[in-house]
């Protein structure tokens, strides 16, 4: 370790640890009677709110919640989620933000590998969690929430959220502690294997927000935040907390608007009477606001929207855009807290027409301050940025998770080498614009090199005759891999099976591809096998090719 | 303390210590070929810094600098002073930033206390250097920099700046390190004894920056730093690093402007050839810049400009605005590294008139994200947020030095009751607004309450006999202190002395203020004493009553 100067602090000065209870200070300070909007149900200002965060600490310690203990919290987005956001971190409890759109096999799984102390939970989730309780095995105590009237349990439940804030008192102490308490929990699935707990400390969160402030307040063109703009998220508060932004939002004190569940005419509909001008989701959301009963024929002027989870289409963006919503992308995962990158506009992007624009706003973006990313092939060794050499993402970032929850093997995978493998595939290019071109797994490693299945399916789904395609890699004893295409073809297409396949070879060679990279096969059929979210089950497809 | 959940990272997962290095890893990420530009000297881009910052690093380390050594930099605002705020914590050493505008017999007390190990000196200041060399007890080595032509000199200097940056490899492989190592010092003099050494960390720093690029980007109505801004700092680098915007600026890849020596006829050219768009000044600078050759009678549209360092008046702000700049102001001192306070416009102040808006924004500001900010008694009780009660203020924020340089008692002086105790006294307003009234050490202590020097002299000041005024406190049996007003009469005032005194207690007396706080005595003087900057020298008017 180097030798530098540390000088020890005078007697009496404040170390200053990062804690979530000082996201707090400002939202107050600045606005005041700014509004927390519970959709149609509820709304109170900032004073109320930080008022409540106290009430809510109270009614927590009431209900027996220690320093070190964890809540589970089973709710839509709402004014709840927010306070519990603060509250439970403060007190020094872990919050864990159950994924209530996991089958109740998995969120048994969650709960119990959590050890979750207090289940907080919505009326709407009472049967789920009442079918659950015999076998949760950590469960103190229960919860209720509940928007209007509160729904008979048979669960002990130690109150009703609204009823135990009213009668807590309205001022707590918030202690002091190690910055790095873990302050936030919650699983990521794959496709394979156990859910994995992600967790983040009151010293990464801290930061994730400041940088966010400064990422998404200080852009280049429109700002995606300012101090007044109004906030509604439409990506879920259980997942990686809404992407941090219920933090960055409150630090700044705008207008926050929690929509409950996401109903897409719903939302049009808060989007209009509550003024909302920046939300983030993901991109099939943004297409089912474009195309609801109450979207369909709308224009979306002022609306801002960051979008990530997956690609973003240049046809969905072109149409969100040509409706007035301004169009950014983001990247990030779980295990990132999430953000990374999000589209950055240079002064000469921004004298382009917005149609033009758009290609680079679809794109991944550039990776935001303090973060620093690479791409590096198989053997560990940096890729080119020349904007088509691919190699997987690597990050090192003061809010990545440190590891998978009491999974020390799965933690150590994820940190090989000192840096943080994301698992997807990128290029770079001369101006640092990242693009994702695949998930490590399913990109084809052929003759030494890497080849985006997601870019091979791109191509050949050009050719008339392809109505889908998958694409994956086999073993090849010459090659290492070769790709294997299976087509579902366009009803009423005749050509001979095999002719077909050799129009495709050709079809994909003409597409600026290398010699290896050709299918050398093309498997004809009725359907792809899809996941349960919809997704292309390559894994499946790869393990039928090899049995 | 509270046991909280902590949890030893996994195997191979990246601490990430907050270091300076990596605010650099932005900026040329964002904009490569923006340009650093060294007034009418030399132009490079954010590729070119970020390998010259290599380059120093490599020729300091040749020069024979390690991890925990201290280089001392005595420069005028340059690009060069940009390359080592950046080199020089970056290898681990601290960077003393040498107020140049020190006595020769100050410059060396602090050298020495400093122990300075490398000297770099800019060719201006050699002849100090060379008076002071047989007297600086630690220094082992001198670098020179030159804007042109090396200058003779009988140090025995390593090389030149340039020169040995254009021999330097420009490869460095930076190292990490604990974030609570020292990465910068300077010293701040007071109008008694040495002056005292403030120091930053890597830690401090980087929290400083990521807030204030928040903070200055996120404003509501015109945010001060988007990132298509030019910036030009008009406050001297060697002052807690001009207000730390530098930092902000390189983070943001803005394209920067370095003045050299401060000479309002240049500065106002620099912001017509390089078209600035923000920087931050003292009132007096501003008000040189009105109101020289080159600026009288000029419009500066789109400036936007940061204020602080002492109050500034309507009638500067008024004048400003007139012409095109932007005002806001700031709040900060040496020890808070500086940022504490700015101004924050609601919506409803935007909605005003520029001329009404002036009174907010010319007023302290409100208290920046994660700055906790409290006004107390000399009990240490919380003061009133009425507008009115008067209080010192004092803080805690990730970023405040954590003592002085050797001065354990000082330090802890600083630091009572675990808070940093700012010396100024003000009141802060029922929406959050700090207003500055006096420095504690001129508040007068009477009947239980403090009353401000400041206001008085400005309400005294109003009489159309008072040319100026001073204000002090004087011992008093009955009340503690009582104030005492030296007044210089405006020439061609030929009222009774005895009367004039009756008048003037009347007219304050009118003025809101409480029996007690009525000066019982004015005293009628041709001059009043002021210190060597032009300050009333408050403690000498004391002094002499006294004695």
């Amino acid at each position: 370790m180097i030798e530098t100067k540390i000088i020890p602090p005078a007697a009496g000065a404040y170390a200053y640890p990062l804690l979530i209870k000082q996201l707090l200070l400002s939202g107050v300070r600045y606005e005041p009677g700014r509004e927390i909007v519970y959709a149609d149900k509820l709304r109170y200002s900032y004073q109320t709110l930080n008022q409540r965060i106290r009430r809510l600490a109270n009614a927590l310690t009431a209900a027996g919640v220690k320093a070190g203990d964890t809540v589970a919290l089973l709710d839509w987005d709402s004014h709840r989620y927010l306070e519990c956001f603060f509250a439970v971190p403060m007190i020094g409890a872990v919050l864990h933000t159950v994924n209530i759109r996991l089958s109740a096999e998995q969120v048994l799984f969650t709960m119990n590998h959590a050890e979750d102390d207090l289940v907080l939970v919505h009326d709407d989730f009472l049967p789920l969690v009442e079918q659950l309780q015999g076998q949760l095995t950590t469960v103190k105590g229960y919860l209720q929430l509940t928007d209007e009237t509160a729904a008979e349990t048979c669960l002990p439940v130690v109150g009703e959220y609204e009823h135990l804030l009213a009668e807590a008192a309205d001022q707590y102490a918030f202690p002091d502690f190690d910055e790095n308490s873990v302050a936030t929990l919650f699983y990521t699935t794959g496709t394979t294997g156990d859910p994995k707990g992600v967790y983040f400390t009151h010293r990464q969160l801290v930061l994730h927000t400041l940088n966010a402030v400064g990422t998404l307040g200080a852009y280049q063109g429109l700002p995606l935040l300012r101090s007044d703009d109004v906030y509604m998220p439409i990506t879920p508060m259980f997942h990686v907390h809404a992407w941090g932004v219920p933090y960055v939002a409150t630090l700044m004190g705008l207008k926050q608007v929690y929509p409950g569940r996401y109903e897409p005419n719903r939302l049009v509909q808060l989007y209009r009477e509550e003024k909302v001008t920046f939300s983030h989701c993901v991109p099939t959301i943004l297409q089912m606001i474009l195309n609801c009963e109450a979207g369909k024929h709308s224009r979306f002027d002022g609306w801002k929207m960051l979008l990530g989870g997956s690609a973003l289409t240049l046809g969905i963006a072109s149409e969100a855009s040509a409706r007035g919503i301004q169009v950014h992308s983001g990247y990030g995962m779980s295990e990132t807290c999430p953000v990374l990158c999000t589209t950055y506009l240079r002064a000469d992007d921004l004298q382009q027409p917005m149609q033009d624009q758009l290609a680079t706003r679809i794109k991944t973006g550039v990776p935001v301050p303090m973060v620093d990313l690479k791409i590096i092939d198989a053997e560990g060794n940096d890729v080119p940025h020349d904007g088509e050499a691919l190699g997987e993402i690597v990050v090192r970032a003061p809010w990545l998770t440190q590891g998978y929850l009491k999974e020390p093997q799965k933690g150590a995978e994820l940190w090989q080498g000192g840096w943080l493998h994301t698992g997807d595939m990128a290029s770079i290019d001369a101006r640092g614009g990242v693009e994702i071109k695949d998930r490590i797994k399913d990109v084809i490693k052929t003759g030494g090199e890497w080849i985006s299945s997601l870019e091979l399916e791109s191509l050949i789904s050009e050719h008339p005759a392809v109505m889908s395609v998958a694409v994956v890699g086999i073993v090849d004893e010459q090659w290492g891999e070769r790709p294997m295409a299976l087509v579902v073809c366009e009803p009423g297409h005749y050509l001979d099976r095999k002719l077909l396949e050799a129009h495709l070879q050709t079809f994909v060679e003409r597409g600026r591809i290398n010699k290896w990279a050709i299918p050398k096969q093309f498997k004809f059929v009725t359907e792809i096998p899809k996941t349960s979210v919809g997704k292309i089950n390559k894994k499946l497809i790869r393990e039928e090719e090899m049995s």
